[in-house]
């Protein structure tokens, strides 16, 4: 049996920002010590954040190196809301087919493909476990 | 002579991003030396970005512990345009009169005043310097 906990430290007051079109700012590690951190496309299925990757990045190095994220959610319509969750990457998974790609350009920007893959992109899904959430708004 | 380089750092192709209104997601180190990452209101005087916080904030413990940050400033009217600030905090100094959060609720609220100051709330200004960059869009 699966047990799925990781959806109950999301607030349930925040919970649909993880459903909306905002971007997640995404905190890593980097190599000397310091914090990075970019927007992403992000995608939820009830017990991961997940988000796209390609291996030659930094933050996959980063992520190799220090599984520790913290990501930063604003709720598009209201600056003074966002959602914060610190959290581990669990696993990272080859995006088979480019599937799980595929499926962020369809949530922002209604495209049924990706339209910047390159060739040689090895894609990989990031998948993060939350650990502790705040919010505000 | 005082010599300003940070601003050199920050490409002219995204240094309108910090007279703009949007918000900068600041990732800092935490006690476990794992990120945290939230928006905050900022200013720029052209050597450093500067935000406000209170003494008695997690992150402000943080930054007296590891002074390294990641601002990630996404444009918001295009979410595709974003500019990432490494950097480190090269002092914190008092808020004199909440003189700096004052001007931050000017830009960011256009109210002369922060409407939300607390009583025993001690403001401090955190100066980042720009140490690195990276952009899109």
């Amino acid at each position: 049996m699966r047990r799925v906990v990781a959806a109950m430290i999301i607030p349930a007051s925040h919970v649909d920002l993880l459903d909306s079109k905002a971007l997640a700012n995404v905190a890593t590690i980097g190599p000397d010590g310091a914090p990075q951190n970019n927007p992403v496309w992000f995608g939820w299925d009830g017990t991961y954040v997940l988000f796209s990757q390609t291996t030659g990045r930094q933050k996959y190095r980063n992520l190799q190196a220090d599984p520790h994220v913290a990501l930063a959610i604003v709720d598009a319509a209201n600056p003074y809301r966002y959602l914060e969750i610190r959290g581990v990457v669990a696993e990272i998974v080859d995006d088979e087919g480019n599937a799980f790609i595929d499926s962020m350009a369809q949530k922002y920007i209604d495209q049924p493909q990706y339209p910047w893959h390159q060739p040689g992109d090895h894609r990989v899904i990031v998948k993060v476990l939350p650990g502790a959430t705040t919010q505000m708004g």
